[in-house]
């Protein structure tokens, strides 16, 4: 609760470096059909309300195929594979959403998917990643050093490696996330985004710069992993020395410069909270909506909780509830 | 897996007794903004189908308030109590949804509510009452000790009892379920409806019967609970000896006539599983969906899953997914 940095602004430029919304809008029409068309649900009817005088609508990416929105951007990045490529078999490196989406995207298209973990993934993601058929390899105890092994096992085998969020395929495909809440909340002012690497943030920015430019896109990061937010402060890509919160899905210690670039040009704003934030905020969306989110997924909802945005009376606010997850009933 | 008791087919009579299609709208006009509108949801990209060649939705009532449909009724029942009853309190004896429902009742009209459960009442629920400012007392270790206490209670205060079933506003609030389900799916086929009491499949099937007496609306009870079931092969409401099932949400062990009634001449089948397949649902609707359930809100699922309910291809079901719970993510 003590921390209230000023959310940063920043300017918008053009033009865009990986995607444009023509790439968003190819991402809608190769993925209709392949993931799922989620709900919108007003925040309605609650005993604490989010904040005095605005309309908060809830993007439910929770209920998406292999519960989080990684499902879509798995899926535009298989489905621009050529058929020699994917006879090798799929890579990603990930203990998270993005790996059980990437398995999913392997088990779709019936070819091998390996994917490679840290040694602190949970057991829930693994043996998730288990049922859709995956070939799970734990190396390493972080991210970087799966990572690597994933890259010697796409060096030595040929096999498709799926970045999990510096791809442009993988991007539009996260943004098709944006048109649907331009499509169900037509009138949205503010589109809050959840940030890691920033990929998801990536693509819903382009989405709303090209068809809404009058609504705001705000990034909330980690207190633990404010990567773009000092990167933006910096006007360079610089990665954090030291990332400290224990939200996997948020903990990214530096993003790619393609990313840096396109978050510096479509996003308004980043603000900050704590995981005990975001704890808070899971138990919130558990008690008042009967929504089972992971720790990124409240992320939006904590920053409304916590104040950390600025509004203005009569807006509408879209929060986006990124992912599912036991957080809130298994603490 | 090894139950595969035929469904009972039974006719369909009028008059109704308890309640008509005119008390179903004028509840939804009464509740209109004072409970959520729930989103309804196809279930498709499955893993693992439901049931070939049947187009699946899932009505999503385990988001609404208080986590299940029982907003609906207590919500209908509170808003047509006169003034002086209300100023005496609330009451209700209930360890689950019906209970939590009732609290929010009684938060929303800023009056006393006593809530009555017996002492297997989980600490889940409990929290639940208490954060809607409810006055828990626990009593006795069956439903209808704490219910002994509560009508006592209100014998002696004069206080507003909410029966959890067999009250004209109720079963017309959880009817609103059924309206909402013929905007949202209007070419529906089938309706799934888990049974406790019979409150809420009788205010569903009194909406359907009325407005598209083609789809058929079929119950599905607990293994260790078929009360109504049995009731409906006797010719009368016959309650049960023993009520073997561990899921408190479908335990009855005798209904209301005035519910035996309306089940008898408005629901096409009733159809039962076991508490073991509750929970494999659950954890399908976890797996496949993101959705954390309740085993009563698993039950439709798993009447699909084990392949109960005897469909068309082509036809189109909407199972209700009626309460919000831990029962996949903590077992």
């Amino acid at each position: 609760m003590e921390y209230a940095r000023p959310p940063l602004r920043i300017s918008r430029r053009c033009p865009l470096p990986l995607i444009t919304i023509d790439d968003v809008h190819a991402a809608a029409r190769t993925i209709a059909g392949r993931v799922r068309h989620t709900p919108v649900l007003t925040a309605d009817q609650l005993k604490t309300p989010l904040s005095d005088g605005v309309e908060v609508s809830l993007k439910l990416e929770l209920l998406q195929v292999t519960g989080s929105f990684k499902a879509r951007g798995a899926t535009n990045r298989l489905m621009h594979l050529e058929p020699a490529q994917l006879e090798r078999g799929i890579v990603a490196a990930s203990g998270g959403n993005h790996g059980i989406a990437t398995a999913r995207a392997g088990f779709t298209a019936g070819v091998p998917t390996t994917i490679y973990l840290p040694d602190n993934a949970t057991p829930a993601k693994i043996e998730k990643l288990k049922q859709w058929g995956a070939d799970v390899r734990i190396v390493g105890s972080v991210w970087h050093e799966a990572n690597a092994a994933a890259l010697a096992h796409v060096a030595e085998t040929g096999a498709a490696y799926f970045h999990p969020f510096a791809d442009p395929y993988v991007v539009a495909g996260q943004g098709t996330v944006g048109l649907e809440i331009l499509d169900q909340v037509p009138d949205v002012d503010v589109v809050l985004v959840a940030m890691g690497g920033g990929g998801l943030i990536s693509g819903v920015a382009t989405a709303l710069l090209a068809l809404r430019p009058k609504a705001r896109v705000i990034g909330i990061e980690a207190e633990g992993c404010p990567v773009l937010l000092r990167a933006l402060e910096a006007g360079e890509n610089i990665g954090l020395d030291r990332v400290t919160t224990s939200v996997a899905t948020m903990a990214c210690a530096r993003t790619e410069d393609s990313i840096f670039e396109i978050v510096r040009d479509t996003v308004d704003a980043i603000v900050l909270v704590s995981d005990d934030e975001m704890r808070a905020a899971a138990r919130w969306l558990w008690f008042e909506m009967g929504l089972a989110a992971d720790l990124s997924g409240a992320a939006a909802i904590a920053a409304l909780r916590e104040g950390r945005v600025r509004l203005s009376p009569g807006e509408k606010v879209c929060a986006i509830v990124c992912g599912a997850g036991p957080d809130a009933l298994t603490t």
